[in-house]
């Protein structure tokens, strides 16, 4: 051990090229001893882990010296009324947020009660906008009508970086001499971005040949990955899934010790009315919870919360009761590649029958999809009814106290 | 094990309910197997965990099955000079997205080769927006009057549920009838959503009884919690904070093979022009990452990452280099409550020394905000380089590929 | 005349100097006789016009040829019920859409068949916000630290440049080395713009002396001048205002030949869930054109009409009708200065009884936005009436068919 | 006139109904004098018109009283580089804003040096998307599918309302159970919201009639018609047009008394970072203002400045100089219909020579989109130009200071 301690603390090693030298388990167990000594402390509960190292270090990240571990709990059974999910599915949540966990619960049970709720994919394609400099504002309408007329060599250039991928649209945006092509891939099981990031360079090197466009950045923003944006809550990225349900006043008494015109009330006036004057992108209770805590049990990338809680969610009168729905234009989901792997994030894939590539191809994301879509409806009619019955600060004083 | 399958199947007995007849190690363990059962799967690696199951089932989360493991790799030394972070740190980063550590560490190394990057809170406060219905909008204007003429009442009456938190601002927004009220609290260490939306409920209850306002959430979205808002953005939520570093053009040639004037581009078309015409909240390049990242290692509310990422970053020229910072209006951290007192989390946070309570209270959820402000710096910094070298497409297929 | 044509086409007489040799009226048929000849047009209609021109080349243009004339015409009378405006008034609507006179005319009739509409300004408050550079983020918060213990100087430098405006509150905002200052100042009856930017040119040249910030733009975008901007919508620019008024069913039906419930419906879609998914900053049917047609009447900054109509909509159910509100935060509204002193636009604000200086001081200005908001709450009513009853493509045919 | 004043005054003659008894000029008159004395004032001067009354009051307005007059200046001459408008142009600015003219006119200048600004349209097309409700969301993907597969049908629909309109595109967006059918017209010289009402009204009744859908407004706000919308920002509504200029530093600093990084600067602190941080829609310096300006002058609706306004301007070094643009994604104008027939409005289009319908249809719209989007181009180089150089204040003192 001191060997290498003392070649990293000299600068020979890297802290980060112990793999070249150690097998993955070894090369752990170094650097986290390292960073031990050097700091004084012990992360011995980080190194008690149980995942597949090997793989882990190959694909998932550099500089590893243990793992975190996040409580899963489980909602449901929720019955979803989907296209690829069908049935009744229990909902694995990664959270520390107590009172979450039952919260979703307990919307599941309505939903599950009235038999389930609807969920439909309206779109589905992950997209990345390299950008480019023009010379001119002339320059960048040439590049524009290039783009425009050649869709076919753009495919092909693209495709040819993938075996899984298809280019389904290129849209070029101007905005004076900078030329964003968003380009949409379907991904099909895959989340897709790293696949969509390649298929973008290559694309961009034959816009950069043909037009004499530079490539400032293969990704600029247009896309948008990562950051809240009006493009993505218009146009979609990822899945734009919608789910609904219809629940009975009886249902809303007996569940939520509300009245449904409560629940239209408090969405209404918190979700429209609220995130409006707040200059907010989400126009719902509580999406965010249940995509974060699906995202991390699910091995998804936890940085695309941010767009996948971007929720419309409604509230109608109907038929003597309330019809609550969500809109979710940007669910960036895979059930292969990035953290799907992982051992404990697989099995909570196949606790939703949604582990691995699906047949066909993309059947499984799709119908990852609809059920976190259905899940986030469930998330929302909770609050909306612990709101409208005023349980929240009860519900965080049982529950979540820990930082009163 | 059968006497408890046999009753949650029948009804009998909830599956959220095992915990009140058995140990809460025993409760998960029965709860997942029946899982295991009716799924016909295996949630092995989901139980096999060393986090304290106890702590974790009385604040953390219900009807636990298990916990996900997310691998955690080290980025740094980073230099930091902030008011409460002053030294250098190793950043523990939670992700299973192939090169992030990678390129989280470059930046790191580039900061740190420079003295280390500046950090300062501009601000700290966190907030919760109550949603009040009055008859009309005279009544609407009436009951802001009130609370704009008893701020020591409504101060009393919030402090009277906590021992640690303060009310720094009281903000009355009337949108026809609907009468928002922030309230911003001080809420030290903790990251304090619990402790306001308790207080928040006492204060409603005095509003209520006042002015005969009717409460109809108790969070009305102008808070905003778990959505990108500009009114986050603009007053900050949680801490606002600040970070900045000077690179020389030797650093920017030697660390991200570009060049400072490359960086600058980069940022102006990608992170402000590309956002500008997406309609992004977010002026950055992947803030999102870095934040995501550290608040699942240490044990923050993961859905925050969604206002905690809305960060504008500059870049400017600067004495024959270039000077980039990143602004945070609403970074909502604790290093008390929450997740932060799981084993695994625990450790993170102390490998950044701010575990519990700071002395002064507030120092250390300070001290956290300030690193994970340059941890952003650090990784836009990166980012920027990488996509000014055109090494991002190269970075994905080295270390992330798996999806491709 | 010649004389003239050969010295403005040699360059040894600027085209707007004219003023400088010749009596204005004079100066004004030289330059549109030049402008006829060069171009081989008429302006003869342009050039016959009634406003005292003398003043308006004094403070309102540069380089005049004449005027263009916008059809006036009136709806009302409209019952307000404010704290400045109380009465009767004759709203002056200035535009060239056919239809929208009518349709305003609508809504008056029925605000006023329940007796009028209530109306309260909230805030009252021009901004201005210049933009320092700082060295790098430390300096930027010790430029903050200054600003902030120095309210005291800040004012009295605001108002040593101005004899009627207040300066109400300084706020800083950080944005990387970007300092901005968004100060806040009470203009009384006027607008206030000119007042305000000479006051933060005083202001700004103290910062720079003090804090050795250097100014950059006495704007810096966060005022936010003429342009959408959250900012303004949250916390206000000029006049913050509601109106709101209750309508029984009956009298929906009568006037609007649809239902309370139907309005609370086309509001709900059109302008809370529709704007909510355009990622609009509007959250209304039509106030731009009842804030366009009302400023250019009366002088106003037609400009600002960008900011003005940034209006939210509520309409709800309330003792078997509806109650609907408008919700304006940035009325910049003026009775002196700018172009409320031309002859024809005086005589607008003569028909609103807000001419010239109130008394007290402010108390025209503020009766002007009161009106002004409930003139907008009626072309709300009238336009969700007509879509409600789907009339609007009727109406737009029988009225406004000229380009069909 | 006492015999109408009765009537009036009775109840038996409404106040709009003087037309149905009187020619035009005398119903205006008559209406003028009554309003006159029931409140006491004198409206002499609106009264004082040359317009042409009978065209006004069939098409433009109703309850005519008279006529404001708004001042014209001339600004140029600017020359423009487009496709449509080649060559040089005098600019018609109604507004009452001192220095406005002047500044703009500084900005001609500088371009007309240089030979002229390129500009060029990238998309025409008006839109109108009515909002339907779907019984649930399963029937408003039903609908989506029928309209995805009865574009031809659509069109038909479209069509046979108007001998001018083609629909382009049909672009539905379902968000929970209500669907928007976002209908996009080339509507050639009108700026065509009337055209594209009315053939959305009988494309609505198709829908309605073959998919069970229920219209619930003609307008959904996905147009976005008169709001700021991210959707118009980013897809564009009316003429989205972009233009250019390259600025030798020598004429920047002859023309502006500052340096082109100077103008660099105020642009990426001002326009880029100020405006990020608002939450701002617009990412310029006073685009309103001009386009306000031309859109009065020539009877364009100054409502749609609002979106008209929406600019995002660019500042770039380049060959030793500034490469300024501006993006203006929704420019709404027309050269017949609206208020482009008044005599006045029309003499002001007549200057620009782009009076009337073009040959081809469309031309002289987009000529005149072409000739505003320089406009504003120069009308930002002057102000960043002022701002750069420290003239605002100044300016605003010398020629506006009425309300100082």
């Amino acid at each position: 051990m001191d060997y290498y301690f003392d070649r990293i603390k000299n600068g020979t090693l890297k802290l980060h090229a112990l793999e070249q030298e150690l097998p993955p388990k070894e090369a752990v167990k170094v650097r986290r001893a390292y960073i031990e000594k050097e700091q004084g402390i012990s992360l011995a509960k980080l190194g008690s882990f149980s995942i597949n190292i090997d793989q882990v270090i190959k694909r998932n990240i550099e500089n590893m010296v243990g793992a975190v571990q996040v409580p899963v709990g489980i909602a449901g059974p929720l019955i979803v009324k989907g296209v690829y999910a069908i049935g009744s599915y229990y909902l694995p949540l990664a959270t520390t947020e107590g009172a979450l966990v039952a919260s979703v619960n307990r919307g599941c049970s309505a939903i599950t009660k009235v038999g389930g709720a609807d969920v439909r994919i309206l779109r589905d394609g992950m997209t990345r906008a390299p950008v480019f400099a023009a010379r001119d504002i002339v320059h960048a309408t040439e590049i524009e009508n290039w783009i425009n007329t050649h869709h076919d060599e753009i495919g092909k250039a693209a495709e040819s970086t993938t075996s899984h991928g298809k280019l389904i649209t290129v849209t070029p945006f101007i905005t004076g001499t900078s030329v964003y092509v968003r380009l949409e891939f379907d991904t099909k099981d895959a989340m897709g971005m790293n696949m969509v990031t390649i298929a973008s360079e290559k694309v961009s090197e034959l816009i950069e040949a043909e037009t004499r466009a530079r490539l400032v950045a293969l990704s600029g923003n247009m896309c948008t990955d990562k950051k809240a944006a009006a493009i993505n809550m218009i146009l979609g990225r990822g899945k734009t899934v919608i789910a609904g349900v219809q629940l009975p006043n009886e249902l809303v008494k007996d569940t939520f010790k509300t009245e449904a015109q409560t629940l239209i009330d408090v969405n209404y006036r918190k979700n429209l009315l609220g995130s409006a004057r707040a200059g907010s992108q989400g126009f719902n209770a509580h999406a965010a919870n249940i995509i974060a805590a699906m995202y991390i049990a699910c091995g998804q990338d936890a940085a695309h919360v941010v767009e996948g809680s971007g929720c419309i969610t409604s509230a109608e009168s109907s038929d003597g009761g309330v019809y609550v729905s969500v809109t979710l234009p940007a669910i960036q989901v895979g059930t292969i590649g990035g953290g799907t792997g992982l051992d404990t994030q697989r099995e909570c894939l196949q606790l939703l029958g949604v582990e691995g590539g699906g047949s066909p191809p993309g059947s499984n994301a799709k119908k990852f999809a609809e059920i976190i879509a259905c899940s986030v409806l469930a998330g929302e009619l909770s609050l909306l009814g612990a709101l409208g019955a005023r349980h929240l600060a009860k519900a965080h004083k049982a529950l979540g106290r820990a930082n009163r």
